[in-house]
């Protein structure tokens, strides 16, 4: 099994079986979220620093960051947010986003090795988004779909990642700095669509051996009672093999599902991370 | 993959993949209960009545059924039990106890076909409850442990099931009517004891294609926050092949995970069970 190794300029995270589940926060993303695109928008960074912060605080272990900002310069605006975090969080960056021009300005800002999110199979993808990753010496998120769309099966969807894979080596890109997502939509709109995803990490564990992050919260969307669903969600995938789940880690319950799983996976000597969690949040008031 | 069918006299339930999850609820049983201990003592059934119906609403599939009270004539208990227990609900009985002779009590006075829990490859076992399994056309849990113990890989516990599968095939026991219980052991214990259960699911699974059980609350025995350890711990185990696990229905957080996993296993179709599920819950000021 693969190990993918991420840097920011003071702190290596290690990715891959044998290491507890390092979570991905989502929340550096200004879709649907006003105060955060206002500020985004006039290049102020308070929000930017502070949600940083929670999520490293709430236990992530990499930082999306998203500035998909309509209308905005979106490369100078990721550089601007990379120097930010930089002097905020010494957890590594996954840059977020399908334009390699945004992709190259915040990995030349950016002093250590990120995640790119993402690569699809898509030609125009390949040509342009790996040739940036493998110059920054980045590793690289390959969501499984091409010119003729997403593969509705399990199958099809190993064989787009197996086509990236071989154009990631091409360019000089390793296996193990591949991560695979198996795409994940919502499941009230397609009932069968979870368990394509589940199945697809599955495969992909047995067939690939690489690390699978999702996006986790897309598999509730319309749905009520959101975060349970995700939180059964994400023990699922986690168990099938997923190792570096992109979600919410300000959601208690979602955090508290991780640390489960990594105690039923047998990342927590003695259990001693799920007790202290257990005693701070009785501390605080909260859920455990 | 293999069915397992069991009936009450007037209800068939079908365990397997392609149907939803078949909750066993672990209620009736009296240990460290002692209100219901003290009834079963004097051969009232009051609160085994009432226990059943209140599973049975909470969404059981099945209801195991142990009179394991020390001192009783355990035998005419167990009949007792099966009796009252069939004028109350037509939900199908799993039959718990170690002891041949209280078995076949039971099964004598089932007028359905009851799944027996459970059988060990101890030498003991293997010739006393497999006849009386086979005799009342019952289906049976299996243990994987043996003479020697409880294998601590998920290799061995397989080879002890095989073993077992060998002797019940020799007194006629079809395989689809055998249902591996992996063993479920604290991890507060031994960090490493789920990974190690989570990981002989998965080989059963793959290896023998039979119907796979487990009992998930002894996952979190002296542990804090056990429901939402147990409920991760579920939702894991349903990933990788359980069908029908062994959990207290009341909880209202083990049923939620169960009723996400049948939605990510593609058995909930338009997420009508979870959108019901979610207005019942509304409705009665719970939780979804």
């Amino acid at each position: 099994m693969a190990e993918t190794t991420l840097r920011s300029r003071s702190r290596t995270v290690t990715i891959g079986p044998g290491h507890p589940v390092a979570v991905i926060g989502e929340r550096l993303n200004p879709t649907g979220r006003r105060v955060l695109s206002q500020e985004l928008a006039r290049g102020e960074m308070r929000l930017v620093r502070r949600e940083a912060l929670a999520q490293a605080e709430a236990g992530a272990a990499l930082l999306d960051v998203n500035v998909g900002l309509p209308g905005a310069d979106q490369a100078r605006l990721m550089r601007a947010v990379v120097e930010a975090l930089q002097e905020t969080t010494d957890l590594p960056l996954c840059l977020d986003s399908a334009d390699a021009g945004v992709l190259d300005a915040g990995l030349g800002a950016y002093g250590g090795r990120a995640l790119v999110n993402s690569v699809t199979g898509e030609e125009h993808a390949l040509a342009e988004v790996l040739p940036v990753v493998q110059a920054h010496g980045a590793a690289v998120i390959a969501l499984p779909m091409d010119d003729s769309g997403i593969p509705d099966t399990a199958e099809g969807r190993l064989r787009v990642a197996e086509r990236i894979l071989e154009r990631a080596a091409l360019v000089g890109i390793a296996a193990e700095d591949v991560v695979i997502d198996p795409l994940t939509m919502a499941v009230g709109a397609d009932s069968a669509s979870a368990r394509v995803t589940l199945d697809t990490i599955s495969l992909l564990h047995r067939h690939l051996g690489l690390n699978v992050t999702l996006g986790v919260s897309n598999v509730s969307h319309g749905l009520p009672a959101r975060t349970a669903l995700n939180a059964t969600f994400v023990a699922m995938a986690l168990a099938l093999g997923a190792t570096c789940p992109i979600l919410n880690p300000l959601e208690a319950g979602m955090m508290q599902a991780v640390r489960a799983a990594n105690l039923c996976l047998g990342y927590d000597d003695w259990a001693s991370g799920w007790i202290r969690a257990f005693r701070a949040a009785r501390r605080s008031g909260g859920e455990a």
